[in-house]
């Protein structure tokens, strides 16, 4: 049987098995971009990870730790007991089982007959939503009705007893109970002290005698009452964040942060406490709606599961952006699990960005606005380092934090010693993806405001960076760029990785660009930055070593060297991996040393090269360099697979294409019931967009402007996007025969070229 | 179906229910007095409470909190996955099921047959002991046969990601696997600095693959393999403890006692890798032999509960003491829950020592001992108050300690705030406790070294701070005590209870005795003690005041008021409580404040002083009282209904004794499932000890020595009990008719007082 059925617009697990757990609390994650609460259930299970975020409320757990975002106290369980019995769907019988999440409502529901191990027949119903019009709101309601009486005790509260992975990281615990009811729980991080206020309230339909219980860091309300037979219960519960981190609450001194957190938390759940769960719930489902509007994407086809996909990313993208707060930025694991820390890596420009830039530039503005801020982090990365300008971090997670990537990681499986992280000190590609992102967002939207304000000032300190990373090496006459990872992680150390190289050097030369453009065309700017920045001085410094920089061609097969090795390595036969259903496989039969000696990349290095530049090689030597390399390629990082699946499809690699987008696709929502048990991939759900959008759809922007070159698969009638391209929105339809029709809703006419033709929309 | 089975020397669980399992982790606790572990079951499930406890490790998890016991990383849980399926209790089918625990050898033993959920029939045993011969060890094997064919996955290892109810104690964490195999974790706590280093190793009577797995606060080796139909899988584990506040590391600088610590357990664990299970075992067991050889009580009756219960207490008694080391004192709930945080209280001195004082009387030194190094923590906290001399902490953890005590619990049932613990601050009698004890210890050992070296001492600063406490009342022109709780916990701020009045004036007239013998007979002793605390300024302050120091006498009706306001509060009936199953149901109805206003008594209170002096008022006063106050008593504490089993036997109010008896042995053993979540009640167990041996046993103490005035129970034929009085081994008979003999295995011959009688034991 089927664990997983797709129903378009919704997802909906079959039968619960105990095992699969984690996987439904990671993608029926329930959030608005400011909180995000995994879908653990009500009762609890042995294996759980029941995760509770708010977005920027960062902290460390120790000295010897990185910030990671904290676990915040879970007000998501409900303990119900009929005659004693505690429900629990490992005990008893259950006779019917269903849970779907509606990817166009944020609402989750499970319905439930069970039959308890004492014989009542029971009917649970519990339904929830995160609201997206109060982003504080959390909302929960359980119908129960049983056969015959019973006694019903119902719990709920705020349980504080929680961790990240036994990692604890709040003090100064204070609970209280307002009128019997208002349950109040206020924690602060540890190091951080940052205080979040938690409130919660519930309400039953029938009279039940209720008493407060307290534990150490718990807090709940116990209801218990007599319910007669196929008489209907109903239970639901408010519950609030804040935190005084909250982007309303900056504009109080820090002092009042905290009691001004617990008046609005007290007010907000008073004031909801008797509206029905149907109307706070239809609040949030208008504001979905609008969002859809806004984003829907519409495939031809019958397959369920590719219709479902991209309402799945949709819904996911939303979820993991605060659209509104320039202070925080994406986790690899967007707020839907531990993994990764709640930290941002070059996933968010180079994988997630492309959606929000082409469908919701204001909120790519903001994520861009959030690198800005990083500046700071990233000049004191680059002073650690004895480096000018910027060195973004590669891990980063407060606006002003520098590098937070962990320096170990598990233990290394020949010599059993825990394995040093090298990504934190030299996977510097970043610097340049980050550049690239703004770049290509200035292209598509044309926000001179935000290059002015933002752009041009990272620009220019990350070519100072990367001019003073260059290294002469005097026998060969030339700068090279030594010891890297590229995005290729299996290889650590490597000297002249091309995507790091090309990507340096398109850095310098933008800012050169940018230094002409500037001083000839916006003098007022150019006089500003250069006198923050010294421009002149960055331009002097590129103009002497940029000629000279080492940029790896082509060998005599027409093959570009990933790094000076990598041709060089020995050969392995990765079909065994490449087929299997885990990844990460492979690290359980090579250790990293071992990796580095072979010639297998995890994920597009020089791939993702030829995706970001499609002019950089001639056609033949692209698609020959792809060919080579997609048969080195684990695609063990979700990254992988969608930038493979737009090449593979223009590179006219049919079945290959439409086999990595369904591979892509599947990294959260197939069938794989281990790989999202940390947290759903971020980064892979931007790429599902790509697919459908820049892989299928053929959006592309090069010199000339927005380019649309579709590539409907054979399998497809037609495929409906959005677009808006320099504040214009549109809405484009591809057909058979990669029939393009444009329709424009909004904005001034713009020029796009539609298979190579320049057209007027208008 | 009854859950609970007793055999007189092993107890039994004899069908499983998730509910029960915390009580039986807590009474099936294993441990040495070096490590505590509870007996959390292989497999994980909901609601358990898994707590593993080195004594003295104490740590502060936040600045707002106070010390407790960290729970350290979990060796105990056994991952057995049978054809892809988890082994769990509440999946598939139980076909027979049986956990016992052996109170002579410290061994516990659970027997399986499961049919998994996928049909295999699977016959599981799993054995485990803390090893009392080596106290860093603990010993696991699980034995294993399928009726099929079957892929056996199993993993262990050393899970760090515990918590004390959520606070999280160490930092620091470091994990490593050598030689594939020997496990090793590392980890610190966050205040007070103590390193713990725990390794493991495994072994299967089978060939395995073998992955070691690392998650952030775990390490694990899994092993997979098949298994043929009834062919016997045998898996064993070796888990040992070490950290930087053992004893043995004292000798080492304190920065070289982690890297000692570490040589150790690797070393350990290599020594015993291939020592059988059945060998290890052995060891401890001839221990235990010993141990019991000392201590074994034995009951004429065929009542297998009232057998069971007093080796239920030695076997306890045992592994809550770690013998040789003063630096640590006895918890509340021991090493077997996270309950009172691993703190000391009265509960020490006045129902734990009495056993090993008249049976172990070197371990009671060391307990004695241990109250003299809290002198510092004690001096500290008189300061703090105002006071001179000695004011002992109402809880105390380490051995420098002040007081421990939390000044907040949970929620006031009326108002919904967090209600303050007064307890440490106010309730000032186990400073007249401890020297309670140590005068009783003297008397029945008579040590005088422990005297010159420690107890003299410890009395006189005791009796300093309460020349110091009493307070002139200038009106009635004599001193009081006011503002303290007394044993009754229920009365908060009272004043002049009498049990705190008569124990300070006890206090102070012992040193005034001490003052004069020392001075006549010690002179030595008297000038090393008058140099060091003015010994001459304590006796005066102590003559002027004590003579007008006010202690309550009977009222008119003979009856000795509790307290100033105690006689005039308002009645109530609390039938309702007496009777209740569960313990502390009157909070549900009253909070602090209101219990304040009624005559009711939480535990013994003027009855423990008609205990501790047996004649201090004539018999008639003594029985009346007894009477009076036994009817308001809710023995809502576990210390209160063995000292009215006593009294009441004393009294000859035979049934109630009787009952009493049943009662107090059936606080943790007894049939309630809930009231031991928390951990098994020490104090409760040492008056398990106490009813046997001073009530029926009738042993007491007075001024003309040591006296038995036994009266049996109707229901025992005999009874049997050590004693060691004044260094002489006794072995006590009483028969029928309270015919007392007595056997003298060692040492010389003492004179005792059998009804009355002086005899000479030879």
């Amino acid at each position: 049987m089927q664990q997983l059925e797709y129903k378009g617009r919704v997802i909906k697990e079959s039968f619960f098995n105990r095992k699969n757990i984690n996987k439904y609390e990671a993608i029926f994650t329930q959030g608005n971009g400011y909180i995000g609460i995994r879908n653990s259930l009500e009762e609890h299970y042995v294996g759980e990870i029941r995760d509770t975020f708010i977005t920027g409320t960062f902290n460390k757990a120790s000295e010897d730790e990185v910030s990671e975002l904290p676990n915040i106290a879970d007000m998501s369980a409900v303990k119900i007991i009929i005659d004693g019995t505690e429900f629990s769907l490992t005990e008893g019988e259950i006779t019917f089982y269903e849970r779907s999440l509606d990817l166009s409502t944020g609402e989750s529901l499970r319905n439930i007959v069970w039959k308890s191990p004492s014989g009542v027949r029971v009917e649970l119903s519990f339904r929830r939503f995160v609201s997206l019009y109060n982003e504080h709101l959390f909302v929960q309601k359980v119908d129960l009705l049983c056969d015959s009486d019973v006694d019903i005790i119902i719990e709920s509260g705020i349980d504080g007893s929680v961790t990240n992975s036994g990692a604890m990281h709040f003090e100064d615990i204070k609970r209280r109970v307002y009128e019997g009811k208002y349950m109040e729980y206020i924690s602060r991080t540890t190091q951080s002290k940052v205080s979040v206020v938690q409130d919660a309230v519930c309400r039953l339909n029938k009279e039940a005698a209720v008493i407060p219980v307290m534990g150490r860091r718990t807090l709940a309300n116990k209801y218990s009452l007599k319910l007669k037979a196929n008489e209907k219960l109903e239970f639901e519960k408010r519950s609030v964040f804040f935190s005084t981190r909250d982007k309303e609450l900056t504009v109080f001194l820090e002092d009042d942060r905290l009691e001004e957190a617990k008046k609005r938390a007290l007010k907000l759940i008073i004031d909801i406490e008797n509206t029905e769960y149907s109307e706070l719930f239809k609040s949030s489902e208008s504001v979905w709606k609008e969002y859809l509007k806004k984003s829907e994407i519409i495939v031809g086809t019958d397959d369920e599961y590719v219709k479902t996909a991209i309402n799945f990313a949709l819904y996911h993208l939303r979820i993991m952006v605060k659209a509104d707060d320039n202070r925080v930025g994406i986790g690899a694991k967007a707020l839907s699990g531990e993994g990764y820390k709640g930290h941002s890596f070059w996933d968010t420009e180079l994988f997630i960005l492309p959606y929000f830039t082409y469908t919701h530039p204001e909120i790519a503005r903001t994520l861009l606005e959030y690198r800005y801020h990083n500046l700071y982090g990233a000049r004191l990365k680059a002073k650690e380092h004895g480096y000018e300008g910027a060195m973004y971090p590669w891990e980063c997670a407060w606006v002003d934090d520098g590098e937070v990537t962990p320096l170990y990681m598990g233990a290394d499986i020949v010599t059993g010693e825990i394995t040093k992280i090298w990504t934190g000190l030299i996977e510097h590609h970043i610097t340049a993806d980050i550049v690239y992102a703004i770049d290509h967002y200035y292209k598509v939207t044309n926000d001179i405001d935000y290059m002015e304000n933002y752009g041009y000032e990272i620009i220019f300190e990350a070519a100072l960076f990367w001019a003073s990373r260059l290294e002469y090496i005097e026998d060969r006459d030339r700068y090279e760029i030594r010891d890297v990872i590229g995005p290729d992680e299996y290889k650590e150390h490597v000297d002249n990785n091309a995507y790091t190289n090309y990507m340096a050097a398109y850095t310098m030369k933008l800012a050169l660009k940018n230094q002409d453009y500037l001083k000839n065309n916006n003098r007022k700017i150019y006089d500003a930055l250069d006198l923050k920045l010294d421009i002149d001085y960055i331009k002097e410094l590129i103009e002497k070593k940029l000629p000279k920089l080492y940029l790896p061609m082509p060998d005599k097969d027409g093959i570009i060297p990933q790094s000076d090795t990598f041709l060089q390595l020995k050969k392995l036969d990765i079909s065994k991996y490449k087929n299997a259903e885990a990844v990460l496989g492979i690290y359980n039969d090579y250790n990293t040393k071992q990796l580095n000696e072979y010639m297998v990349s995890k994920q597009s290095d020089t791939v993702m090269l030829l995706y970001l530049f499609r002019d950089l090689f001639d056609y033949e030597t692209r698609k020959k360099n792809f060919v080579f390399y997609e048969d080195k390629t684990l695609h063990d990082s979700s990254l992988s697979k969608s930038t493979h699946a737009v090449l593979a499809n223009e590179f006219k690699f049919e079945e290959m294409a439409y086999k990595l987008f369904k591979g892509a696709i599947s990294v959260d929502l197939g069938p794989n019931m281990k790989s999202s048990d940390e947290g759903i991939h971020s980064a892979s759900i931007g790429g599902i967009w790509a697919i459908y959008v820049l892989g299928f759809g053929g959006v592309n922007i090069d010199k000339n402007g927005l380019n649309i070159n579709p590539r409907l698969p054979k399998e497809w009638s037609f495929l409906e996007f959005p677009l808006i391209y320099k504040g214009s929105s549109l809405r484009v339809r591809i057909e058979k025969d990669n029939k393009v029709s444009i329709k424009k809703l909004q904005g001034n006419s713009v020029e796009i070229y539609i298979k190579g033709e320049k057209q007027l929309i208008k």
